[in-house]
């Protein structure tokens, strides 16, 4: 960027301005939660499903799990990726991604009062433009909220195990500007990318910063976590707005 | 069925009455072709991706290939179906349905005419009410067709590989009575399940019938066929209309 | 094929004429039943095994299973095939045919009469020369018929749950001409390939049509379906004889 | 076995005697080399496929390859063992008796004469009863003569690459007695089971004894190679009497 | 911890004192560089290996790759962990760990200078006791610039594609108190665990935090930082040190 | 080899002389056993695991399982080896040796006294210079005996399971002359390899020949063995020293 150009984003948008974010609870009807969350372009299904039975590893432990699967249709993107259900396994990528959307998620959630139960978040991109793990992990807590609701409802839960509420949003420094919720033409020419997630009290519940060019220092760490904290309070009212509440 | 009773379908509908059909063209924006079908709640995008080669085995032939890869997102059913990708490999009913769209659409190209390109169907079902593969081809065709209009005004191709039109429904003997387009409801309750592909010109591309629960009889085999032949008559109407023709 | 020219196939059989057809009973011996099937260059070892208790998705529920399995030996062909163990995983065609057998095999059987016991027909093609899938199920009837047999007569099952018979062939329509169980020749040089599975009653249990060159008619598919219905009456026959019924 | 009663092995057979060998040529049609071979009720039936180019790593080399391929109907034996294929993967029994039978042909082949072909040797068993592998090997041997012999009529080759012969069998110690060629009921209760590999000029080319109860003496070591050297000499005349020489 | 109890970490250690570290340079004699890195009882074997070519993505872009893979012996935990290797696949730790390593060290090296190469860096867990991917980190760093010093020496590169140094630490918030290079004891019971790359200018690299127990505040990331920056600089002298600068 | 030029081997061994073997106990911490074994440059770490249970095919037979499992790191050879976990399979030698480390070290535990445990030695090879194999059985012991110890000290076990040792070595005819214990050098370019294990009584357990150039005869295989016998009553006597008896 020369010194006298004005610095402007592909999208137009001003550094701490959101995509136009879209919450549509309901999109498929056989799931007990079902949200259809856009940030602009980038549009992610996120289902919520309940087993009545804890994973293995927690039986007879009186405690329930909450779990994520991350997925893109493969021409969910510009140039078309092999199927992994084709290819025979899940890349590193995608692995990376639904660890941490059940991590982000759990952090919400009181495992005791669920009880014995799994809910599995999918989260499947049917069009990619960059940040479809924050949109994923946005929208699974409105389909987890729904799903939950749904068993207080039907008295199988007598208390909300969900706590609060979890958000997630990527920053990042695109052409020297600390930059909020990056499409997909900053994502592929910046210079720091950093996913964040954070609850409504304004906690983190995990940071993933990573220096594509050159190294960050702190003062750049500060000012995307100040953006961070910004963009994910107008995401929590956006989800409560969406929930009804 | 009591001989008084008279008889109805789950949903109401006449035995040769087709779900309400929607074709949605360009549902998501980076494929050569997208397109969400609807027969009635059953719901897939099928998109179609033009690749500049052919696959290994074409190589040097001067032609072209067409190919169909299907997949179900895990929840897009009652239960939760384990994610395929997690699972690492496909099963034997998508292996078959796969090869299925496949076979179907290449009964409507020209390859030589393509020539040395892949277009992949990617038919994805997002929500399953029954119907899902003959839904899937139906819907590939107008993506497929839209891909290829795209080359051909881009100036790519000369000349359009693709004649007339595929088409494809279910029918069934439901109860005794032989219905046209089974939803899920009467899909797991009927004793004859076929699945007829068939072009405009109502030659038949391809034709699998099951006896699911006593065999069938050429009368019966007689009907069915009559009634695919009707519906797809109405689908190749309704693509034809999607794509403005 | 010029106008004037006579119609002949390769083999110089009749449109309507089988190949030769030899079924050999315990054909190896550990197997509860074991069956070569030759239907011309083709063959087939079907064995039936017996396993005393039914698989998980039927446990308790007092019914059997009846499933099938299919492979070709890698120099069963022409040219050598790849081993699917050593590719570490079934083709798509594979697992098609297999699904095919078992669902055609239990046409026949009454699972609540079998009880807790899974029967396995494992279908392997020593050599192949077109029609391996309908050879195989023509075999494994028998095979099936003579594990039961078994087990009838060792006290363990106490009235018969085969029902009736089932055979299978496949027709099409090779130089215009409908056409009785294909050979290689033929197949590989066929525009319509139809595969019929049918039980002694005259029911079709499978009907699974391809046009692989031009969509066919009606009036081909009733042609091909009366070729059909003829070549089963003889093949069932033969099932009879070899069983020493 | 008790000091007074006299030894006998359950065929009947003389510690020294070899089971009845039968080596059928031309078994089936397509390959270029097709051997059933029976060591009684031992039954392997062994191709051998010609390819018109060396693996990858020997490219560019002016020398061929040789390699086995094993595998087990599944229902080869008493009770039914998982396919390979649908399992997802060979065994390590399956891998090492297939890198077996690859180095023992390629000790009786000059590679540099066979030039950049591949011969894949598919041993694939029909019937086990004890020494599969050793019957494979030598079955593959006279099948792999036969694929030769047909590239040197058809000119293919100027000169033979096969030099002498190779042949194999099990010697074990049996209820305290040294005996040549086990079947399954030895198989399965010896205390050293040892599989032998040799040419016909007497050299040792694989040897691979394994104690299975009590560790085995030199002596015993001595008296088991040498009813071994004995039993393949005599497998080398029966070899040299199928292919007419 | 209660108020007044003294707070103490179960090594005995201060809060922002790293383990005995351990830098051995040539631990194996086959890698172009072979370090064994240990962090107190964490013990990685990393080793650079470098291939004259690079991966295919690249190839003809006249630059080269750096990658790192990352495994654990079964046996180098408390309890043994299958082996990933007999699983038949990576988990998803070990591909997040070895991309992390990957994208770690690809900053310090100018990929253009590398030219035409591969470095792959083998991180190999011997002994694990917390901290293993940082050590490994840290580890890596050497060996690749042993490998790169040997290319340098042998004249196969004329300037050094190493700039600066990366070196990596875990810090977290164990009973409430910031601590630096947490071990096993305390990584298993710490509310918020964070790794932390940085190069020797004091820049982020990878910054990845995740609240296992509560969400942490901004003043928690500020003091975590603080302490990762202090201990990198102390893990950057002794990489120096180990090198002999 | 000239008539006249005195034999030597690389390492200036005598014919009959093992390399530098070191036993080192304790290597790491976490195993129940865990021994690093040198042959030379051949670096193998042993660890012995107990789980308190057996495996699946032998619940509640009152018996106990010893297995092995083996694997090597990528950069344990000359030239980096793809790692076995991202390929997705252990290949045959990897399966064909620990199957071998298995049944050798059952030769010497009393599976009814071990009781329904199962011991697993895995043996990872981080440094290789030719006879990993049989340098893993011989620590293996070391390991096993260290883990059955500690079982008995506690007093989880009664009575000793383990009777005699274990203890292998590679013999091999390099350049026309017998030699003992092969390196890498002499491994790569000799006319026989055998792999030899034996208990300190003198018996054989395993023996596994292979004929690389030529056959070999009688008298050669009397050779070897007879310096097997040697070789290994040597590694006996290390053996007992590392354990203090």
């Amino acid at each position: 960027m020369s010194a006298t150009a004005p610095f402007s984003r592909p999208s137009g948008r001003a550094p701490d301005e959101l995509r136009a974010i879209r919450i549509t609870r309901g999109f498929t009807k056989h799931a007990e939660g079902s949200v259809l969350v856009e940030f602009g372009d980038t549009r992610v299904l996120c289902t919520a499903s309940v087993e009545n039975r804890a994973p293995g590893f927690l039986r007879g432990k009186s405690e329930g799990w909450v779990t994520g699967e991350y997925g893109m249709l493969p021409r969910a993107t510009h140039t078309r990726n092999d199927r992994e259900a084709a290819r025979g396994k899940q890349g590193g990528r995608t692995l990376e991604i639904q660890r941490l959307i059940g991590r982000s998620l759990r952090a919400c959630v009181d495992r005791r009062l669920l009880g014995e139960r799994t809910i599995t978040l999918d989260c499947d991109v049917l069009q990619a433009d960059g940040g479809t793990r924050t949109a994923a992990i946005t929208g699974a807590y409105v389909a987890l909220v729904d799903a939950v609701q749904g068993l207080l409802s039907r008295g199988d839960l007598k208390r909300d195990p969900v706590f609060g509420a979890v958000a997630a949003v990527s920053v990042g420094i695109y052409r020297g500007v600390p930059v909020l919720d990056l499409d997909y033409a900053e994502d592929s020419d910046c210079d720091t990318d950093m996913n964040v997630v954070m609850n409504d009290g304004g906690g983190f519940i995990e940071l993933q910063g990573t220096a594509e060019g050159h190294a960050f220092r702190r003062d750049e760490l500060d000012a995307l976590t100040a953006l961070a904290e910004a963009g994910i309070a107008q995401l929590v009212t956006l989800q409560r707005e969406a929930l009804g509440r």
